[in-house]
C-alpha cells in the first residue's frame, strides 16, 4: 500500500470513529451488548430437537435413547439460557412452559396437515412446511416476551422470518391449531389476538390502520392490530388493519382490503375484475 | 446447577419424552428416517455445478477441464443419490434426465434474459436471479416427483423457497421457457400445469379455489390448480384460483383476484382505485 | 458400481459437457470468473461492523478500542475490495464514500425507529429490522454501480434480497430517512427515483408498466420506473408501475394497483370490497 | 492460463495416470476402500468421551446427566462402528468390551499419577499426560485387532503416535498399570509382551534385532520383540530389542542398548563417559 | 437396531455409568470443570500474534495499523483470560507481563538464528523452527504457574510438546538467549533451573535421576532435576540426571548418560564405539 | 472494564507496538508477507491426492474417474502454486517434476513395505506409516529448494516434523528406495547425501560435529554432514556426525556415535552395558 492510501485510510477511519458528531451519522453505542446470534439460533436448534425429537438430528435417534437425548438437549439449553438471561431462575421458568409449547405446536402440524391436501404425512408438514419453523420461533419468543425479556424475542422471530417470509411479532397472541399455507409475505402485528382453528394464506397483512402519536410526535404503542375470532380463514394476500374484529367462522377472500369489522360467518369476496382487450395499457 | 433445578429439569424432561401421552403434544416418530438436509443441500450444490459449470464453483474452472470436473460430479452424484434414494438404478434413471433438465433450464435462462431490460448478460441471469435458483430446485424435484421418490422432492423445493421466497410445488407441471420476475411470494400449486413460455411476476399465486373432502373430512389431492396456456404473462400480486384455464397469449395485470377461466389473447386489468382526500381514515 | 452403470455415467457426462451443442441446452461460460460469493459475504460482514461498530461483531468491541478496530476492518476491508474490484484507486474512490453512507443509513434508522410503535430502541432497528440489512446492502451497491463495478452490485443487493424478501435494484435512487417496514415482498426497480423521508410497507412494486423494445426484439433499459417524491407513504402490497410521479406527501393505501400519476397530498384508497354471503364460490 | 501450459498440463496429467506403467510410480490401487480418516477421528474422540466423561466434552456435563450422554454416546458410536465394520454382531462384541478397557485405562491412569512427583491430580493426568491419549488409541485399537479389524488398528495407533510421538503397534500385549512418562520417541513393537505394574520413560525402544526371511527374501512376521515382566523400569532412550525377557523387578538405565535376557531384580546402567577438554574434536 | 442389541447396548451402558463401582474403572469427576481447550488455543494464537505481527495472521498487516491490531488482540485476550483465570486483577497483572515474555523471545530467537547456519534469517527462525513454538508455549505458561494458576500452564506446554515433540515443564527457570535446535524428544523437567545462552539438540532429557518418598509411598516433589549454567551446550541424545550441576562453557556430547555434576569448561564425549564384522548378531 | 484496567491495557498496547526499541524485544518485520500456512496445507493434500489416487480423498474416487481426478487436482494445484510462487513458469516447471516425484515415493513405499515384517500390504504402508508422509514433504520441499524458492520448502517439512518427528532439511539429497521405520526424533541435516536402499529407524540424528565460523562469529553453510553410501542400515537412537562417508553395505547398529568414516561392509555395534545390583544409584 503506497503513502497517499495509508494516509487516505487514516483519515477516512478517524472520521468513522467520530461517531459522536451528528453529520457522520450518529448511532448511540447499544446499552448493553448485543445477544451473540450465533447462540441463539444453537438455542432454537436444540428447541427445535426436543419439540421433535429424530426430525431435525444429524444423526439418527432411537426410540430407547429418545428421553436420554432430551435429557442432554435439556442440559445444554439450560446452560445456553442462563447466558443468555443471565438469570437461571428465568431459565428455569421458561424450560417449564417448553411441555405447552410442544403441545400448541403439535395441534398446528395437525392443522396444517389436515387442511392441505398436497401434505401427504405429518413428518411432511414437520420437515417441510415453513409455517411450522415459523410457529416454532413464534411460540418460543411469545414466552420469552411474557416474561419480560428484551431483544431476544424480536430475533428469534426474525431469524424465521428471514427463512421463511412469515413475520409474526412476538407479542401477538395466537390460539391453537393455527395454520399458514405457503407464507411468504405474511405479516403478523405485535397486538393481534388470534383464536383457535385460524388459517392464513400468503401474503396476508394483520396490521396497524393508523397510529396516536405522543406529544413527542412518536407512536404510541397501543392496541392497533386485528382481533380474529376461531375459525376463521383468510385468503391470500389480503390486507386487514386495525384494532377491528373478525367474527368467527368468517372467510375472507384473496386481495381483500379490510379496515372495518366483520360479523360471524361472513364470506368478503372481491369484485370481479374488469376483463378487456385494451393493447393500450403497455401491459 | 442447585438440587431444586436438578429435579424440575428431570421431571420436564420426563414429560417432554411422555410424547404417546395426546395432552403433551403427541407426534408419531417418522416413519423412516428424515432424509439429511445437509447431503440435500451439497447434492444441489452439485447439480448447480454440473448444469452451470464455473458459475457456482469456489475455484476457478478453465474450460479445458470442464468435461473432467463433471467426471467428478457425477461420480460424487452417484454416490449421494444412492444414500439417498437406498436404490442404484433409481440414481441411474435420475442422472439420465439431467441433459434434458440442462437444455430446460437453459430456456428459462433465454427468456429471463430477454424479457428484463434490467439483464446485463446471461451470466448475471445465472448467478443473480432468484428465480434461477428456484428453477433449478424445481425442475430436480419435479424429475424424483416423477420417479415416486417421497419427501426429497419437497424438501428441495423448500430450500429454494427459504432463500427466494418462491414456493413452486414439485408436482407442478412447467413447460420451456419460464420466467419470474423478482419472484418474492410466487405460489405455484400442486396440480398447476403451465405451458411454454409463460411469464410471472412477484406475488403472483397459482392456486386452490376450494377443496373436496372425503367422508373422514380431509381434503382430497384432485386437480385444483389453474391451467396456463403458452405465452400468458401474469403481473405482480394477482391470485388465479381453481382448475380454471388462462388462455395462450393472455395477459392478466397487477393486483388481479381471479378465479373464471379467460379466453386466449385477454387483457385482465383492476379496475381503477377509488382516489380521495380523507383523512379520517387514519392512513 | 457396476459396468453398465459406469458406461451410462461416462455418456452422461460427456453429453453435459457437449454445452456448445445447443440442443442440450447452451449458455456461454462467463466472459469473466464469477466473483467469489464468499467474499462478498466476507466484504459485507465487514462494512455491517465498519457502520455499527459493536452490533455484529462476535465478539464484545469496548467504546475504547472502537478505532483500533475500525483501522483494523479498513485495512482488511481495502485488501478484499482490490482483489474484487482490481484496481487500487477504484477501492480508495469506494472507502472515501462510506462515511456519507454510514450518515445515510443513520437517518434511515431513525426514521424507521420514529414511525414504528413497536420499535423500543435504535439498538432493536439495528439488529433486527430486515430494512437495515437491506438498505446496508442497496446504499453499498448503488455506490459501487455508480463507480461502474459490473456484476458485484446486483450480488451484493440479491443476498440481502434473500434474506429479507426485499428486491432493491442497485440502480435505484433513494434519499435520506427511507423506511420499510416488515419488507417482505418490497420490489423497487432499476430506474425508480426516491425522494426524503419516504416510507413503503410489505409487498409494495414500484415496477415498469411495459416496455420499449429494440429492432431485435429485446426491452432497451430507459427510465420506466416512477418517481417517488418527499414524505410520501405506501401502504401494503400496492403496486405502483410506469414512469410516474406520486407527488410529495402522498399517501397510498393497501392493495392500491396505480398506473397514473399522482399529485402532491393526495390519500388513495382502494374500494370498498364485496360483503357476501355467498357459499357457492367454494372459499 | 494459455495454451502451452494447458498442452503441458494435460500431458503430465496423462502421464500422473499412467500408474499401470512401473516406471511411474506402480502402485495398486487399495484392494478396499480406505477407512475415513474423520470417521475414526470422531470415533476415538466418543470413545475419550465414554471413558473420561467431563474431561474432553466441549459442554459440561453435570453428574446427573452423565448417564444420559454416555446412552447418546454409545449409540452414535453404535451407528459409526457398524459402518466401519460392516457388521453389526462385531460393533456389539467390541462395544461389550468397553467397560473392561476402561477398567484398564483407571490402572494406567493411577500409575501415571503415582510414580510422577509433578502430577498434582488424576485430572492433570487424564487432560495433559500424553501418554493416557496413547493408552487410550492402543487400548481400543488392541481389541479390534483381536477381532480381526484390518487396517483400523494401525490408523487408530498412528494418530495417537503423530500426537504424542508414542508409537504402539496395536499387536503388542500390555498388562495392566501401565505408564510412560514424558513418551516421546518411544516405540513398541507388534510382538512385546509386556506385564503388569510396567513404566517407561521417553525414547525408549522394545524392537526386534533381526528378521527371518522367507524364501522370496520378505521378512517373517515371528515372535521377535521383548518380553517385559511385572515391575520393570526404563529409562530414557534405552533400546531392548530381540525375543529376550527382561525379568521382573529388574530396571534398566538410561542410553542403554541391551540385545541379551536380563534376570529378574537386575539393574543396568551405562559405564560412565569419558570426561576430557579436547578442542580438537569440534564440539 | 434389533431389540438384541438395544437390551446390550442399555446394560453396558449401565455399567459404563457406575463409575462409583472399583471394579469398572473409577476415575473421580473433576474438582472442577476442565478448561476449554479449544478457547487455550485460541489465547496461544492471540499470543503469538501479539508478540510476532504480521507473522501468524491470516491476514496481510501493514506497519501502520500494528498498534490497532494490538489494541484488538489484547481486548480479545483479556475477555479470553478472565474467563479462563475468573478473576480480572490476574489477567491484568498477566497481560502487564507480556512486554518481558516479548523481550526473551526476541532473544531467543536471536540466538537461534546465530547458532544455525541452515537459518537464512529471523523470518525463518519464527516460522518454522519448532523451538519457538515451544519457547511461546513455555515462556506464557511459566508466567502463568507463577501466578498459581493451576493445570492451564500444563495443557500449554503438552499442546506444543505434541506439536513439536519438545516437552518443557512449566514449572523450569530458563534464562534468556536459550535454544534448541530440531527438538524431537527433548524433556526439561519440573525443577530444572537453566542459565543464559544455553543450547540443546534433540532428544536431550534434564530429568531426575530418583525420588524421595513419603510415608503413603507417594513421590515428593523436590528439587530433583540438573541445573545447567551460563553458556552450556549439550548434544543430541543426551541425559543428563538428578539435582547436579553443569558447569558454565561446559559442552556435553551426544548420546551421553550423566548422573555427576560437571565443572565450568569441560568437554564430555563418548567413548568410540566397538567396531566389528560380526554377522552372528543378527543386525 | 473498569477505568484503571482500561488504562493499563492501553499502556501495555503501546510498550508492545514500540518494537523498534531494542529492549521490548525487536523483531524486524518479516521482508515480504509470510506465505499462508493454509494455502499449503492444502496445496500438500492436492499433492497427496494426486500421488496416491483413493487413498487421502474424503470421498471414493472409482478406477474409471482417476484420470479426472488428477485433471481437476491438476489445475487446482496450478492455480495454488502461481499464488505461492508468484511465477507461472516456475509453477509449470515444479508440477513436470511431479511424475519423478511420485516414482520415487513408490520406490520408498516398496523398501519399507519389504523390510517391515508388520507391514501387511503397500496399502497399509501409504496410509499409516509416518515416513510415507515424512517423504512427500520431503521430496516435494527438496524440488522447491532446487528451484531456489525461499522459505515455503522449509515450511513444508516442518509440517511434516510436526505431524511425525521426522525431521528432513529440504537441502538435503536422498536416494531411491529410501525407509524409515517408526520414526520419531529422526534428524536429516541440510547437506546430507543419502544414496538408494538406506534403511534408518527412530532416533537416528545425521547431523554436523561443529562449524567453521565467518569474521563475524557467524556459522557457515558448508557442507558438514555426513554422506551415507547405498545398502546402508543405521539402527535406532545412534547419532553420525559430520562430513563423513559411511561406506555402502554398512550396518550401524543402535544408540552409537559415530564421528569418524566407515569402510564398506562394517558391522559398528556398541559395547556391552554394565550390568550390576547397585541400590545406591537412586534408580
Amino acid at each position: 500500500m503506497n503513502t497517499t492510501h495509508i494516509e487516505s485510510l487514516k483519515q477516512i477511519a478517524g472520521t468513522l470513529s467520530q461517531s459522536e458528531v451528528k453529520e457522520y451519522g450518529y448511532i448511540p453505542r447499544p446499552a448493553q451488548s448485543s445477544p451473540n446470534v450465533n447462540r441463539i439460533k444453537e438455542m432454537m436448534s436444540l428447541l427445535k430437537s426436543i419439540f421433535f425429537p429424530d426430525f431435525f438430528d444429524d444423526a439418527e435417534i432411537s426410540a430407547y435413547t429418545q428421553e436420554s437425548h432430551i435429557d442432554v438437549y435439556l442440559e445444554r439449553l439450560y446452560s445456553l439460557l442462563n447466558e443468555l438471561l443471565c438469570q437461571s431462575e428465568r431459565t428455569l421458568t421458561f424450560i417449564g412452559r417448553l411441555p405447552e409449547i410442544k403441545r400448541l405446536l403439535a395441534t398446528d402440524v395437525k392443522a396444517m396437515h389436515d387442511s392441505d391436501p398436497a401434505a401427504t404425512s405429518y413428518s411432511e408438514v414437520i420437515l417441510c412446511y415453513p409455517a411450522i419453523q415459523a410457529m416454532v420461533h413464534y411460540r418460543v419468543a411469545h414466552e420469552l416476551l411474557r416474561m419480560d425479556v428484551p431483544v431476544l424475542p424480536r430475533i428469534i422471530t426474525e431469524l424465521a422470518h428471514s427463512a421463511t417470509g412469515i413475520d409474526i411479532h412476538p407479542g401477538a397472541r395466537i390460539g391453537e391449531y393455527f395454520s399458514i399455507d405457503h407464507g411468504t409475505g405474511v405479516v403478523i402485528g405485535e397486538t393481534c389476538v388470534i383464536g383457535n382453528h385460524v388459517r392464513l394464506y400468503q401474503g396476508v397483512t394483520l396490521g396497524a390502520k393508523g397510529f396516536t402519536f405522543d406529544h413527542e410526535g412518536l407512536p404510541l404503542n397501543e392496541p392497533r392490530h386485528p382481533i380474529i375470532e376461531d375459525h376463521v380463514i383468510i385468503y391470500s394476500n389480503s390486507t386487514i388493519l386495525g384494532r377491528i374484529t373478525i367474527g368467527h367462522h368468517a372467510v375472507i377472500g384473496g386481495n381483500i382490503w379490510q379496515v372495518y369489522a366483520v360479523p360471524p360467518y361472513s364470506r368478503i369476496i372481491q369484485k370481479k375484475a374488469t376483463s378487456s382487450f385494451t393493447d393500450g395499457l403497455g401491459i
